[in-house]
C-alpha cells in the first residue's frame, strides 16, 4: 500500500487525531463531524478532511466520521495494528519511566529486553523485565533480533550502540540520547526525541509571544 | 524584535542548528560554510541560508558562518540568553531523569523547585532539589512565580494543575503528560512532548518504509 509522497506534518498529526478519537471512544461518542473533531483539537475541519483523504475516502458527507471505524483505519496507517517487539537500552530513570509507564501495548508494541552498560543496573528486575549487559546483546537478541530499540542511554556510546543493533537486524530506533545517530543503512528508519528541542521551541515561543499555528 | 511570521518548521530547526554549532565549537571549528554545516545536518546549503535569512544576516559570502558568532545569534533567536526559572511537577522516574540530567543551565534555564503529589516521594532530595506537596504551589511560588513549569506527573490531573500555575503567573508550559493541556489564555504558551506522537510517527515510517525528508 504504497502511497503517493505525504508531507511529514500529515504524518505528524495522525498520532493526535488517534489520541483524540479514543479518548471520544473511551467517553462513548459513536460519530463525529469533521466540524467537532476540529474544535475539540483546535485545527480546521478543512485540514482534517484534507489530511485524512490522503490515505482514503473516510467518513461519509452529512454523517461524518464513525470512532471506532476512523481509529482501526488510522491504527492501520500508522501500523500499530503489526506486533513490533521492541528492547530498550539505558535503564536509568528515563529507561525505567518508559518501561514503566509508556503503553507500548496500547500501540502493538511489546517490551521484550532491557540492556544497560552499567554494572550497578545489570541483573535488577524493571517492570518484570531483568536487565542485561550491552556485552550481551548479540548473545540474546541475535538469532532472533527485535522491531525497535529504544534508546535511553547516555549519549557517549550512542553510535556504536545504534549500528551494532543496525548490524544485529533492528530496523527501528527510538531515539532519546539527545544525540543525532549517523547510521548508513537506508532502511533503518531513526526517530529522535530530543528534549532540548522541544524546550528550546518554547523558548523561542515565549521570547516572541507569539504560537505560530501554521504547521501544515 | 517582532519578526514577520516565520514557519513552525523553520522554528524547529533552529535548537538543531544550535546542536550542531555547539558540537562544532567544542570540537575546534572556527568557522563553516553553509555547504559543510548542510552535509553534517543532512540538509542542503540553501534550506540554511533560507532559514537564517528570516532572522537577520548572517554569515559572508566566500567565508561562511562564525561559529561562535553563530551559536549567539541563533541562541538570541531562541531566547536561551534570558534565564528563566522552571520547576517541575512529577519527580518519579521522568521527573528524576529530567531533573538529574538535563542541562537546563547550558539553556538559561534555572531550576528551583520540584513538586510531585505523592506523599511517598515529597521530602525525598532530588539532585538537590527537596521534593514539596503540590497542595504547597501557591506559598512557595504564588508571590514569586517561575516562568516555566515541566510537567512530568501522570496525566489524570493535567489540567486543574496547569490551571493553577497559570493563574500564579507561569508562562511557559512543557508537557511530557501524553495528554494536551485546555487552558484559555493566550499568553500561555504549552510546548507539548508526547512520546506516544513520536513513536507512531517511527511506526509510520517502518510501515511504510520510507522516511519522508520533506519537512519544509
Amino acid at each position: 500500500m504504497r502511497k503517493n509522497k505525504i508531507s511529514h506534518n500529515v504524518i505528524l498529526r495522525l498520532p493526535r487525531y488517534l489520541r483524540y478519537l479514543e479518548d471520544l471512544h473511551n467517553s462513548g461518542t459513536v460519530r463525529i463531524s469533521s466540524g467537532e473533531l476540529g474544535r475539540l483539537m483546535g485545527i480546521t475541519a478543512s485540514q482534517i478532511r484534507q489530511d485524512l483523504s490522503c490515505f482514503g475516502e473516510f467518513g461519509q458527507q452529512g454523517y461524518g466520521y464513525n470512532v471506532e471505524m476512523l481509529i482501526k483505519e488510522v491504527s492501520e496507517i500508522l501500523g500499530t495494528n503489526n506486533e513490533r517487539r521492541t528492547i530498550v537500552i539505558g535503564a536509568g530513570n528515563l529507561g525505567r519511566a518508559i518501561i514503566g509507564k509508556f503503553p507500548f501495548e496500547q500501540y502493538g508494541f511489546r517490551l521484550t529486553e532491557a540492556f544497560d552498560l552499567s554494572e550497578t543496573v545489570v541483573g535488577q528486575e524493571i517492570f518484570g523485565l531483568t536487565v542485561r549487559h550491552v556485552d550481551e546483546l548479540e548473545a540474546r537478541i541475535g538469532q532472533n533480533p527485535p522491531d525497535i530499540a529504544v534508546l535511553t542511554m547516555s549519549p557517549d556510546s550512542t553510535d556504536p550502540i545504534a549500528n551494532r543493533l543496525v548490524e544485529l537486524g533492528v530496523r527501528g530506533i527510538w531515539n532519546f540520547t539527545n544525540v543525532d545517530i549517523n547510521i548508513d543503512n537506508p532502511n533503518v528508519i531513526v526517530e529522535n526525541l530530543h528534549f532540548s528541542d522541544s524546550l528550546l521551541t518554547l523558548s523561542y515561543y515565549m521570547t516572541h509571544k507569539m504560537k505560530d499555528t501554521d504547521e501544515n
